[in-house]
């Protein structure tokens, strides 16, 4: 099995939920880039939990302490980065009739199935929510990377329940609508601390928050739509077929607990849509080709067009639930009903933002790296 | 760059729309298993063009010739076995415009500003459909392969435009929802002859014959979803996160050419539920634990849970339309008017059902591969 | 299993010794170079069998097709280049006996006991060195991209029996040497044709021949060592540990039958050397870095230093003998004596000279595009 | 650049000499596994620098922290193993010359070359000898999985200098053979405490000795020869070609740094011999086939024989010597004189031995894993 992913930048992400530390190893970082670590921390703090009212209360530091991979300038020294996130508030207890009544929507039945029982159990060991913290990690240094070459990256909630956001201005490639979209962007990354919730629109947040709200009285908890968006991607960037970067960004998306669904673009609208309404015609722009509409989210045949890269990823319903449910006990092969305690997001949407914003500069860098735009040196 | 995917069962696809020849190499397939060489060859015929109205009228007869892989029982040998499929009719001349006017919705742009000029341009080269063709032989073996160990698969044309076909019964996991799905696999497997279009509900197929040819009638197409399933997989096949079923299932169906969206179970829908909706309660049948509803779509935490493995994929419009469409010179760097002549389906999705099979299978059986049920040899 | 290696530059090798063909793809290579397919076919010929005296009388034109991975002007155009040598002249009633009785030395026995008897048998199957060739295929194409770049390659054969060739005057890296060596080279690569037998010196070409014809005579093989060197590596090819150059040779190399050993610069010397003896000193030349001496063979921590990369490869006798040897019937599980019929080369390291040539090439190129000399754009 | 290898079971090391910590990250362990952290610990001290007069004074205690990968049992979990060495004894300002003046014999040279200056200086960064550590931790559990299905590993320093011990009696295959092996196995590993050298010979120890202590009297060092051998290998595991066993073990052990050659079985000799003295004859004995011989080393076709693995790799005297050293001033871009302060081993080769019974272990147990001698069960 494999908790790795990507090409030439490669990613290893190790640790459980109860474990001692948590942590990644990124190999093949370009060398001699000088690292921000408090525009890392910070990026790390918007994945958190226990900042506030619709998240779990479980509260940790999540600053990653970097052990190895930097020179004694600070910056990228060509050897593998690696970083830890030591677990310092851990529960164990709670979590001890777990080892035989699987929750519902979590994976600890197929984990016992797999391993036979010798699974992780506390908190879902590896396949814990918790270990997007060193996606964030990697995902964060990759961030601070592309900006330097003009790529900017920004998510929000589209959907909580039936509230939506404003969405992304992104199917549409015309200048104002990029105006648009940057200016989006700005709200969403200038704002975020003060915003509360990371919507477009404010009034969004609060029925979000409501809906959230309402849930975690009731001991439910629900879904969300996060969209994710990357701006000043260069057309020819991506490859064919099975490592294009649909399928680079679907593997790492697909790798984050809770997502059931990733579409491009105009994405599963594209169903009732003919040719002509879902072809992007090209024009010239400041001597350059670019597309017009933006229908395919950014790239065609696994390669950047030059319009911004989007992405919606459906987030489910935490499965943790205050609510009883119906599961068996494993040892006794038996039915029972389970009443999950601990402490759980009743909506993990807001805290999935930083983690979609990782995983689309995880994926680009990767390709970047893999298919640079100077490849062409040899002919 | 890569056409290339898979772990332990590795699939390697190459050739272009009209070059001598396509084809796969697939590293990994167990030794000994004797190859139905009749079943493959009725396999690729439900993708082949040329079969009905509604499909491209280039006609290929689409006959893997297997060159290697096998012993002279015509057994798997464990050599790689590689297939080839010789181009016939291909009409170059059809695409001289294309070389300087790309087609909207093609890869047409992005390969030449990825190669810089250097790409094959005629039929799209490495990114056209008819690659399918390859990726069908590999998944048609696999299919082989997986059905001697009880797992069965099955897709159909969800939605054309906006007609629905009745969609497969397999997010309740109760003995009579399987039993009904087996019913609709049967219906559309043993009638895929006979039935000239692959939907469950024969009305639906007409509905949608009826919108694909009012698209051709006016130069235009229509997209589609495309319904996969996959029963009779044990529980606990997969890994976590990178490598586990959705991810891998999404590596293979991103490279197929026009696919915008993957969902699996319940999918998007997930966004408007709630926790206690979402979540498969869990019981005891025959001594074994089983969800008894499906909402995950058989894979929890990249594992399976022993329920159908179930994914819906949403099919762009086909981007070659006869309309005209604005797009641009790029020797001469201006705007220009494009008609694509040439022979196009007006709707990919029909020729899809086979490809979603085989992405289905080639991914299932790379993960059974690399994670095998009987791996708790060790300990 | 894999018949494929590389990261970025990946190569699968397929096919048997008699299967209907044999192939390779190559995913990966630089779009926009124009493939001279006369030197191709020249490189081939080197490897190809039934030239002369002292290679097996099988005669195989081993004309590679380029199938796929070319654009209309014979250019590479970023698909997989897959290349197809037909097997013509097989003659699997040879080896009937084989499928009871293994070959000493061959891999008969290791193949049955990992396939459990479905084994390719005629001719070693895929274990055959006839699989070399689609090998060669892929080297020579590589070959003509690194000599855009100044790269250059050639091999020799070091040694047959007790018979030595002048080495490649590789283990100093002055203009004297450098000089040398290009002379060393020249000789090698003009002459080729005229020059029966891949020696620098004339006269150990004949002792060689002499100790082959005599083995022969006797009905048995001798061995050999072949040297391979790259002159024009820049510094800096390469990475750290796993993947650095030596590594990625040695899979290449090790994955060619016959071969029992590989060493780099001194080799297996530098046991009996002291540090201030096998430490390469560093001087300005020409406004750069150069080591004086090159006991390191061109790569230090896995990247090279820019003085050529220079192995030595050890190559078994071939197994094939007409002496009878002791052997056992896999049916009646009871010992046997085994006379092999069939075609074999009395020395095999005449014809792994090129094959040695291609491994450094694949291995240099995939290394080059993992991690180009451009690679520091990003900061 | 990839510090990574593995297909089944992926190894990641990381680290620099004077980072805060070195370590590695293991996935694909087998679940289940109770690890013995005594044992691991014993073994990690073999290779730990400090313990006597011939290795480097600097003391580091090697204790790992794992810090991820088992449950609460301290079994093996299924979740990728992390295992972290915090470096506590660092002195970069012995290396501050370093940066401008690269050693001879080092990647200091190669490192800047790659990453024009952004390379971890101090110690060597990641090109250390240290990052064996991590390797030997990795090693070790490996070690004790493959101990569970009786294969035994051991090494001993076959040569120092022009000093040779007694070398395993593994190139016979015969019951005598395999009991002296044993015996010889048994030495080694029962008495490596008190047996203050790694040799099977005890006057063979003290020569080597003696030669070492002479080389560090002069300033200078020494190289060396280490064999490794792996009993208890069923026949059948590996693959063909470039995933075989040889070219697995072939691209750990040349990650390991001052490696400069690696033969297997008879290894170079090969040239020298005639197929009826080199191949290796078949008997049947209690029911199994066995060759009588092993000059194969264990492997034909990358796949096992049966027969013990037998590899000896050629280690390179320690670049850092107390000698004067002609080197150049990188900053200046002139010529300059070196001379090495710091703490070194004289001779790297006796803590090389657990180092080759690491790397020795993690080959073949990611063979295992990834052909697992079950893997007929498809057919």
């Amino acid at each position: 099995m494999s908790s790795l992913f990507g090409t030439t930048l490669r990613v290893s992400i190790f640790g459980q939920s109860h474990s001692q530390a948590i942590g990644c190893v990124i190999d093949g970082l370009p060398a001699g880039f000088k690292l921000n670590e408090d525009a890392l921390q910070e990026f790390m703090s918007r994945r958190a939990p226990g900042q506030n009212a619709w998240s779990t209360p479980r509260k940790e530091a999540d600053a990653p302490q970097i052990v190895s991979g930097l020179n004694d300038r600070g910056e990228t020294c060509g050897a593998p980065l690696a970083a830890l996130i030591y677990n310092t508030n851990t529960r164990s207890g709670d979590y001890d009739e777990l080892r035989r009544v699987p929750r519902p929507g979590h994976a600890d039945f197929t984990a016992w199935a797999k391993w036979h029982g010798s699974q992780d159990v506390p908190g879902g060991g590896h396949f814990s929510a918790r270990l997007t913290a060193p996606l964030c990690v990697a995902g964060g240094i990759a961030l601070q990377l592309l900006a330097q070459h003009g790529i900017r990256i920004a998510a929000h909630v589209l959907q909580v329940a039936d509230k939506k956001d404003e969405p992304f201005d992104a199917l549409v490639n015309s200048p104002a609508a990029n105006d648009h979209l940057n200016e989006q962007m700005d709200a969403l990354q200038s704002g975020w601390k003060s915003r509360s919730f990371p919507t477009i629109d404010n009034t969004a947040a609060e029925h979000m928050k409501d809906a959230i709200a309402q849930a975690r009285k009731q001991g439910d908890s629900v879904g969300g739509v996060v969209e994710c968006v990357a701006r000043g991607m260069p057309a020819g960037i991506g490859g064919p077929r099975y490592d294009g970067l649909q399928g680079s960004i679907a593997r790492v998306v697909f790798g984050i607990p809770a997502v059931k669904g990733l579409e491009f673009g105009t994405g599963f609208d594209v169903a009732s849509m003919t040719g002509s309404q879902n072809n992007d015609p090209y024009e010239i722009r400041d001597g350059m080709v670019v597309p017009t509409t933006n229908n395919a989210g950014g790239t065609l045949g696994g390669i950047s067009t030059g319009a911004p890269i989007l992405f919606r990823m459906a987030v489910k319903p935490t499965p943790s639930i205050a609510l009883p449910q119906q599961s068996v006990d494993l040892e006794e092969m038996r039915e029972a009903t389970l009443e999950v305690r601990g402490r759980h997001d009743p909506c993990v949407a807001a805290r999935a933002v930083p983690i979609a914003e990782a995983a689309m500069a995880l994926a680009i860098l990767d390709s970047w790296l893999t298919f640079p735009p100077s490849s062409s040196e040899w002919t």
